[in-house]
């Protein structure tokens, strides 16, 4: 499919603040950017740089007073997710050396402390590696309630873990937290999803099997395509859409995927 | 100024034909993408991935038949070209790591053999460092005549330096041999430049002085701004717009630079 | 001087185990590796490659039972480390561009929620920059106490601030969390250490202050230097000498640094 | 089998000369690095960095007067090479992205211009991939006399093709450009080999087929193992045992590679 994708974020700096922003998604393996803009009011020079996962960020130092900025891009989506039931777990000596990073604990994903709960999860599974990560994935679907207001952003897997509430990066971390105690390497995608309600910037994860990654969330029933990956990160610490070093409120944020027509 | 940039390449594939192509700028320092366009006809899937300088690449299969690219730009660029006379010569010894690539001989530029000539050209320079690039530019832009057809792929800094005559290509091929062998880092440049005449894809370079890198463009008698970059690399071997595997002819080819009505 | 230094460590394995060592130094800035011994037993195939932040880690699988590496290198370094009373804070916006990733707060350095404590520690120091980062480090060395055993492997920076009390590994993750809170980039250095009581694999971190790193060592009341940097990263998620995926026990480890007579 | 490899290279620089060596092999697929040394008379301060293709490069600045480097190492190798008739060429839409570089012509390697004489000597074999590239090799090594003296720092593989002589680092330069015209990714290895004659350090290639890299060497008549990879690159201009910027002699160079006692 063809999606026009794109957010626009209203600031109010008090002061000269410098920001990073990673908001440019980039053609990659599932999606190819069509066309892109960025806009940015008023307008200050900005340089981009590509971080230690490939992620597009730009760079710039706000003004004080009103501040915006305004992506858009049409990608072409796959319609599906691909699902491999059965699809066998990699051993970590076939792993390749740039994949081993996601089988770490990280800020937000004490896998470490998770094995009992991924155990018990999955513990009717037959064959390790795809079948593990999906009962995961259901698992969280069907214990953790989704609830706006419930978490902020120093919650944890473990939190949510024992909390069972939360939104799309808590689903997410708990998800990546519990496949990564299992020995499933995990990775954090942020970015847009088609008729996501309510229409928000999103957040899922991707779990490695089978000699490639794979596409699961856990806020859906029935996981589905048309996603736009903005970045790619171990936890949500890596991929922030907005980082910023100084008091600069976010009065309002607007996002959109409308599919095109063609 | 706000830029619009782009080109249309028209091929004819004889069979299905890997290719590699470099047309898709990236904002950095001195140009910010504002917008962005890339089609691709008959529509095949693409991947897109960085090479070893940055660079964005995107590869395909070309179907056999007619195949086209058009990409399309607008970017905010500068309308000068920082200028530094005096500006001193960095000691090896104070190079950054990955700007010591810069120095080494490459396929079209056999710098270990044009130390002589450097040598001449900059005799009466007071300040080793800018002051020698550009020494080197004005030299080649004084005593090389720009004439189409007189070089091809194969043509390299020495064959220029011995006849005289080539294009924007072999003039910057010419400009980086003698600044590396003068120690200077140099690295080439593809890109967009606004008023080119005739209109085509461009090439210069820039040359690292005084902890930075400065644009030289020897095809022209006043250097000019409002550039766009699309890739660097140590020479043209590095910086090919298309990269083919197989028979496919570039029937035409269309590069525009307008300046956008602000 | 020149250092050998080195460890062994001894493990038991239960069953095969994929292992991941990070045991080999670099030459780099400050230290040269004049040379180096790796010994595994059993032999088993062992393959290296190079992580996210230039750390040199092996990978191999540890067969079912007694399992030991001995690793041992001889290492130029620096009697004293750089000090830098009033060197200036790197405005943010100044920073290069992959330094920037040590300002954000990781799993053990929550950076986000110790900004006041930060505030509170430096509030005399009148020159932004090193003069901060050393009242941090001073503060940690006067207030907490250094004790083995009252910390594990989760303890973070929020822990060591609220209970006083942890070993290197704590120390560090407090002085780089109370850093960052004040946007001073600060990183995790693993190593060796002349002279340290009792001997043991050491931590410490470095801030980015006028351009480049210092070191900073806040179990130290005046920091020495004759230091062998193992490996850098974001906190102890990322620098683990031993990563091991399955049970294995390690049984015994010894470490050593010793002056080499010249 | 364990070796004990290394080399010792006196130079006399007329005036202090920045100087990179390559020559710290690192452990990788294929070789463990057991032990390892690196001096430098006078010592002078060294650092080291990692090159565009991973290679451990050493900088320094040689003092006016005598000087001298020896490295060694003890490296545990492999006795055969991987030998794999019929194993199948890789479509080049199939190659990894970080393997396409190796596919375009170089300095040395003019491969878009002896695509012709690669399609003779390979015409009857019945597999691309494999055969093909052992194919070039023994013509090679059939076809092309060894001897010292017969080419320099200039001799690019068109040169070898048409005088039919040339030494290992010649062999090497044909060898994959032959392989490159017919889009088999090749990259130049330089290293140490157990009993060669007379002993020196020495260059050959390997070839990317069937998804991993294999090893040619068109100056033995059969290939043989035992070998220590130091440096990767594109050709002879990116792996350079020493690349010096000021007139500074090699006065004497001994090579060693001796099998260890068990």
């Amino acid at each position: 499919m063809h999606l026009h994708v794109g957010c626009t974020l209203q600031f109010e700096a008090q002061d000269n603040t410098p920001v990073i922003f990673m908001l440019r998604p980039r053609s990659g393996s599932g999606q190819w950017i069509i066309s892109e803009e960025y806009e940015i009011m008023p307008h200050v020079p900005v340089t981009e740089f590509t971080d230690r996962y490939g992620n597009l960020c730009q760079r710039l130092v706000a003004p004080a007073g009103p501040f915006s900025v305004r992506t858009a891009a049409t990608v072409q989506t796959n319609d599906t997710i691909d699902v491999a039931h059965g699809a066998p777990f990699v051993p970590i000596e076939d792993l390749p050396d740039d994949v081993l990073h996601f089988l770490l604990p990280s800020r937000y994903c004490q896998s470490d402390q998770l094995g009992e709960l991924a155990a018990d999860i999955t513990a009717t599974v037959e064959t390790p590696g795809y079948d593990q990560a999906e009962a995961i994935r259901r698992w969280i679907n069907q214990n953790i309630r989704y609830e706006y207001g419930t978490s902020d952003a120093s919650t944890s897997a473990i939190d949510t873990a024992a909390h069972r509430v939360g939104v799309c990066r808590d689903f997410t971390h708990l998800g990546m937290a519990l496949c990564r105690s299992l020995n499933i390497p995990a990775r954090m995608v942020v970015g847009y999803l088609h008729e996501l309600k309510p229409m928000d910037l999103h957040a899922w994860f991707e779990a490695y099997i089978d000699g490639r990654w794979y596409t699961f969330d856990a806020t859906q029933t029935e996981p589905k395509g048309n996603r736009v990956t903005v970045a790619y990160g171990r936890d949500a610490a890596d991929v922030a859409f907005t980082t910023q070093f100084g008091p600069m409120l976010l009065n309002t944020m607007e996002v959109w995927v409308k599919a095109a027509e063609q």
